[in-house]
């Protein structure tokens, strides 16, 4: 059976949709340089799918010679990296690493989306994929669905074409921006010890519990407090003992909200 | 491996969409009652996808005693009819016909489209099920893809639930009445020796070519005077001899579109 990897921790609905597509699944680890390479190239898989610019869920990106391996990887196992710039538009520090797809473009199909730039509703995302891969996808996409709604794509183009999408992305920067600041400030402020980490990117950060904390029990004494948060066991392929990391949005919430929601998570932290 | 079994003639993108989902297709006569059950029986298929309100492509209605039998052969095989309600708001003689949802609830998935009502670009549709499978059919559909456009349902509530969709509907029947009897009139006109079958309803009708007329050569001719139609070959499981079809499209044309291109089809098979 044809194989693909998944970065782990990862989405868990990754594994369904492989099996759909008739492949078997395998999770590769990620650690703080991203998806282990050396992992992956034992697991015998011949595609893989990362998030190398801001790794999902845990906020990393790929290091440099990660990506170089990567992509040597690909190359020698004549495979597919797929690489989800599910959220690339979105890097507060500095300018968004380049693509892999750039850097092997036969060998790395890019997958974009508006669905973190304007709405997941939309449904609208894209594929730069090897032109040796142009015509299946394109025939899987028609078997799949025959194509995305029209009148939506004809209205982002519109979107695009006019500038303002671009000036759109250039504001939202910003306003996301404030909301990780207020995020990080309310941490430092409330909970001192309690260490966060991720890129200043994208829409959620990774924090670090005492070790010994409950993940499960913080995630549902926080939701008691009307307070919405993941533990980052539900990303993972397996249930073995884990560090316990909360897994924070901030994308979604106001600046009061994020202030306020840090202020309830100490305070549970705290009392218990 | 599961099978599912298909009306021949029908749509053959069915059979790769049935791989891609793990089943094995299997083709089922269509006569001009509609699909022949006893062939189904002798399958071993415990689904099949019908048209039974107007066969795609023959255009011929499933007879009530096929009716019966088809949701007899569902009960007794703990299986599952799935009917494509493709065209179903658009019968020009009389009260559509009842669906077989209707007659048995409980083995009968009914699929509804507003590609003919509105647009086929819209991409949105639904199907009425069985309350055993609305859990799977909503997991699988998540798996495939998050739901469709959120807008473009909003839109089309809001379209229902004003009364617009239902007045836009008798107007359009009003329309593609008309181009239906141009058709039928053109080719009283120019070549009454040509039988035309199937239903009034829908979008398209069958053209009975005379005995050993070749389908792809009339279409081909018909191609080069600009004129557009399909064999009915290409609907077909098999390439073996069958009688020589046309299938007829007049949903998208003007009166006067319809009255050239019968002229001038008329006028090559004349002249040939």
């Amino acid at each position: 059976m044809r194989r693909i990897a998944f970065e782990d921790p990862g989405d868990r609905d990754t594994y369904a949709i492989a099996e759909r597509a008739g492949l078997e699944a395998v999770p590769v680890p990620v650690d703080e340089h991203g998806v282990d390479v050396a992992a992956l190239v034992g697991t015998g898989a011949r595609a893989v799918l990362v998030t190398p610019a801001h790794q999902a869920p845990t906020g990393v990106v790929l290091a440099p010679e990660r990506r170089q391996a990567l992509v040597a990887w690909a190359t020698e196992v004549d495979g597919l990296v797929i690489e989800d710039e599910y959220d690339n538009e979105f890097r507060y520090d500095r300018q968004p690493v380049g693509s892999l797809e750039g850097l092997a473009p036969n060998r790395v199909a890019s997958i974009g989306t508006v669905s973190k730039t304007l709405a997941p509703a939309l449904r609208l995302g894209w594929i730069v994929c090897p032109s040796w891969l142009v015509e299946a996808v394109a025939h899987e996409k028609r078997i799949a669905d025959r194509g995305s709604p029209g009148l939506d794509q004809l209205a982002l183009a519109t979107l695009i074409e006019s500038g303002r999408y671009d000036r759109h992305l250039r504001h939202m920067r910003t306003v996301y921006a404030a909301r990780r600041a207020a995020l990080v400030e309310a941490l430092a402020a409330h909970a001192p010890d309690i260490a966060l980490t991720g890129l200043a990117a994208g829409f959620h950060a990774v924090a670090h519990l005492p070790d010994g904390r409950e993940e499960r029990a913080v995630v549902s004494a926080a939701r008691d407090r009307s307070v919405g948060l993941y533990g980052m066991s539900r990303y993972r392929a397996d249930a073995a003992i884990h560090p316990p990391r909360l897994v924070l949005g901030f994308g979604n919430l106001s600046v009061s909200a994020i202030t306020r929601g840090v202020a309830a998570i100490a305070d549970l932290l705290a009392g218990e």
